[in-house]
Order: structure tokens, then sequence, then C-alpha cells
């Protein structure tokens, strides 16, 4: 096979003879595919690389949008960023896929299934979940410390110095993440149902979801609750939730403070399962704590009151959230 | 038009000429359709109704099962029910339908319009929730008091002597139904995962929810979750949360007691809406309480939980268990 890329030539029809490479993001909301141009190990790669195409489609993840609109975006997705770059998939040379979510060697293996049944069997296939990409991306490559995601879904994630991996949460939104953005809004959802029916006490959060949504009555938010099974469709709710929170409501600061609970608790679990804390509990060890839910907004901090929980439990932690 | 009954005879292809009128029953698990004949109002009902021809689906709950799911479930139920009785769909003159789950009037009138759909215009169609109807039948057709429903979802519902109505819980499991028998199962897969993953205490739940399923780790639970949305199939694991609790385990011991409270909870919000319990809160009233959650089991009785709370609330309830 041609190697141009060995004198540091380009030939082909993109320009890249030698064929390309898929990186595929897969986030709650969106997948995103990028078609590069393959190097050799060996070869010095162009500073930025280029990138030949790019297309984004829906949400990659089974368990949020079921097995056959999860495969439908990937493959929408691989031949936009294909067909972007000139190339066809008898170009790619090999597919690195980050997904986001439930972690379970099941999961990945069929998502590898996937992309596997899409190409030739030549094609090298590398599934990674995103909780480990932002890790090595918030520790400069090195895998040691704990990553924290809380976006759609939430996930800690931890990688010992002998190799040893651990998770807590990432099951979802039946299965107990309460600190994720689903989490977050359902139990908004939740507090303004319990208002509205007598259960609970009255909340700011009613009539501020209620205009969000364009709705007259909380009975309405049945129907608009599961006309769409998507998580990041309830997920998106957070930042309301954080509005009310900041306006003084006082069940939205308690939704908000679980959550914190619940995310340094994530990261805690996975510490101390890992023994990143060393004996004495004051051991130095990262961080990173990504996604939406963390971001700061103008009174009320998730990302600093995780944080503060965190270092609370390991005077020796190092929290980073990497400006994005 | 023929009206053979007037006179008590039967006539026509399937002994009933003048036509049939179909009852369904739509639960969270199954729905059931009988098809009996019609009898202008005057005549004498033959004791017991014949019933000409029965039929079982699936889901016909919008909300569990999605749309096209619901209407198909619907559909089936129904053309079986004619086929066995030897009608067809020229014959029927009524149907009378009580759904299970959400009461919003938009899901009331969507599933009436579905019928509606399947039958020329002249044809009745009552849509009934099945809480009116399991009202209805434990204060023997008197629409005063309460009911709570504890199945697969729950809801309570109540009437006042004004003619008034109120309802409480009934948003599905998203929206914070935890004394339902979803709502336990969740939490008991929620404390599987939590002390796998180290955020919470061991429980006697993750060997005999695991066993339940043949499964071989909490991991797989994550997948077996998301591999199939109906609500059903996870509230089935009830009676193994009860028996953990039955066995001594202190989380599936909670669960059940918090479910119990909510449960209660739901009732005393409906009444207080109503004023069942009258100025000095001690006026009787009946609280018919059904479903699958609220059966006696060998130690624990969540039933008895339940009424033993409304009770503590209104010493004038007069809680009731309808023998099935």
């Amino acid at each position: 096979m041609r190697n141009p890329h060995s004198n540091g030539e380009a030939t082909g029809e993109n320009g890249f003879g030698d064929g390309v490479i898929l990186g595929l993001d897969g986030g709650a909301t969106s997948t995103v595919c990028v078609c590069v141009p393959y190097f050799s190990f060996g070869d010095r790669f162009p500073d930025p690389l280029p990138i030949l195409g790019r297309a984004v489609a829906g949400c990659t993840n089974r368990n949020s949008v079921g097995e056959t609109a999860a495969r439908d975006s990937l493959e929408q997705v691989v031949s936009e960023a294909l067909a972007q770059s000139g190339s066809d998939k008898s170009d790619v040379r090999g597919v690195c896929l980050g997904v986001s979510g439930v972690n379970h060697p099941s999961d990945q293996e069929k998502i590898e299934n996937w992309i596997r049944d899409m190409f030739p069997s030549h094609v090298k296939v590398y599934v990674q979940n995103d909780a480990i990409v932002a890790l090595a991306s918030g520790t400069m490559g090195k895998l040691h410390g704990c990553v924290l995601i809380a976006g759609t879904g939430c996930i800690a994630y931890g990688f010992g110095e002998d190799g040893k991996e651990a998770r807590a949460s990432g099951g979802g939104p039946i299965l107990g993440d309460w600190g994720s953005g689903y989490g977050i809004s359902a139990q908004a959802l939740t507090a303004v149902i319990r208002a509205h029916d007598g259960r609970g006490p009255e909340t700011l959060l009613t009539s501020t979801i209620l205009k969000a949504l364009g709705l007259s009555s909380p009975d309405e938010l049945i129907g608009w609750t599961y006309a769409d099974p998507s998580w990041a469709r309830i997920a998106a709710l957070v930042p309301h939730v954080v509005s009310c929170a900041e306006a003084g409501d006082k069940i939205s600061d308690k939704i908000l403070v679980d959550a914190a609970d619940d995310l340094a608790l994530s990261v805690k679990a996975v510490v101390q399962r890992l023994g990143l804390c060393g004996e004495d509990g004051t051991a130095s060890f990262p961080v990173v704590m990504v996604g939406g839910v963390l971001n700061a907004n103008r009174k009320w901090d998730t990302g600093k009151e995780v944080s503060n929980r965190i270092i609370r439990y390991f005077p020796g932690a190092q929290t980073i959230i990497p400006k994005v």
C-alpha cells in the first residue's frame, strides 16, 4: 500500500491517499463524527490536524433512544462525514469512538459490533467511554485519578496507579443517577406535580417551568414528560432549577444540594475503592469534573459545591474543572 | 331496528340481534375486552350477563408502551373479542372503557378518539379512569370518598358529596410515583447498584434480584433495565422487595416504609383538598384501596401499613381493601 505520509506528501482523491480515520464522540444529545487523514505511527502529525469532514447526528446511547435510533444515528453521522471528506467506507483505516453513558462491557461490545458491521474486517475499531477521554484531557494524558461527568447523565470514573479502574453512578435515570441533569430535572418536575396535587409545598418551579414549556397547568406536564422519552429533553430544564434556586426557592435549592451530595458521593465511592487518597486519606490525586451540570452560574455554582464536598472528604484531592 | 330483547328473545347471528356492547379494562400489564349483548334501558338484564367474547392483549397505557403499541393492543383486543362473539364492528352499539394511568383529560380524549376512529360515529363511547371504577365497586356504586390504587402505577382519587373531584399522584415513574410497584422496584434496583459501586450499604436485594433475573452481576442490571421500557416488567420485582424486608433487610424495609408513607400522603392530599374529613377532621368517609402493592404478605403488609397511616391522619377514615 502507498504511504505518501512517510515523506510528508498527500495524494489521492481527498488529498490523503493512505486512507482516513474516523473519530466519533457520542454524547446524550448528539453525536459528532470527524474524518481525519491516516498517518502511520512515526509520521510527523501536521498541527493542526486537517479535518476532512465533520457531521453531527442525534444520540447514539441505546439506553436513551433505543437500539434502532442509536444505530441509525451512528450510520448517518459516519456517512455524512465520509461524504464531506470525499472518501468512502473503503478508505477508512480505523474508527475511534468515545461513547457516553452506561459503560457495561456488553454496551461497548454492542457499539463495537455495529461499527464492525459497517466496515470491512481489517478496519481497526477502538471504543472508549467519554469519561476516560475527559480524564486524559484534564490530566494532560495521564490516566490517574478520578473523573466526574455530570451532563444529561452522570458517572464517576477512577484509575489507580496500578491500572485498576472503578466506576460509580452511570446507571441512568431509572437506577438512581440523581446528580445528573436528568435526575435534577425529574425531581423538579416531581416537585411541581407534588405542589399541584397537595403532597408538597408550593415552589417557584411551577410558574418557571410551565412558562418555559409553554404549558398552562401542571397536569399538562404529565403528557409533556412522556411525549418524548429522550433523556436530554428533560435534562435541558436544569438552568431553570438553578435560576429558581438563585431566586431563593427552597425546593430548588434542596434539589441542587442533594445533587451535589450525590455527585460527591459517587467520587468518594470511586476514590475509596481504588485507594487514591492513600492510607491516611490525604494523598494527592486529580479529580477532573466536566459536564453542563457543573458549570458555574450567577450564584449557584454546582461545580464548586461538589468540589467543596470532595475536598472535605479528601483534603489531598485536586479538583479541576477544565475550561471548555 | 329490531329489538328482540324488549320481549326477552335473542336473535341474529350471535343470538343477540340487537347488537353488542364492548367492555374494555386497560391496566398497566394487560387489556381485557369483553363483548356482551346490548340491552335497551328498561330491559331486564339476564344474571349472569352472557359473555359472548373475551380477549386479552398488552398494555394500552400510551405513557408506558408508547402510542403505537397502545393503539395496536386496543385494536387487537377489540377484534378478537368481536371475532369470538361471532359479531363484527357493525354490531357494536357502545364501548365502555376503563383505563389506568395518567388521567389528564388529553389522555382520555386520545383514547376516546382511537375508539371513535375504530367505529362508526353512532357508536357511543364512554371512557372512565379505573380509579373511579374501583371506588364504585368498593362502595357499592356510591361515588363518595377516596380510592387508592397501587399496582404498577399509583393514584389517589377522591369524590366529595358536592360532586367535586381531586387526584394525587398518578404522574408515572418520572414524576415521582414512589409508592407504586414501579417506584418500589426502581428504588430496589437503585439500592443494588449503589451497594455495588460503593455508594450505599450492602443489601439482601442484590443476591435476591440477581437470582430472580438470572443475572450474574449488578452491572448487568443496567442492560436488563433499559432493554425493555415497559413499567410492568420492573414493577414485577415488588414481591422480591417484600421477601427481603420480611427476611430482615433494612434497605428493603425502608423502601417499603417510604412507599407506605407516600401512598398515605397521596390519600391525605386528596382528602384535605375535598374536605372529606369534615371541619374537625374526624368525619367518616370510605377509602377503597386496591392494587398488587397493597396485598398482604407473610409479615410485611403494605395495605395495612398504609391503612394505619391514613387512620392516624383521619380517625374517621374507613379503609376498605376489597377481596378480589
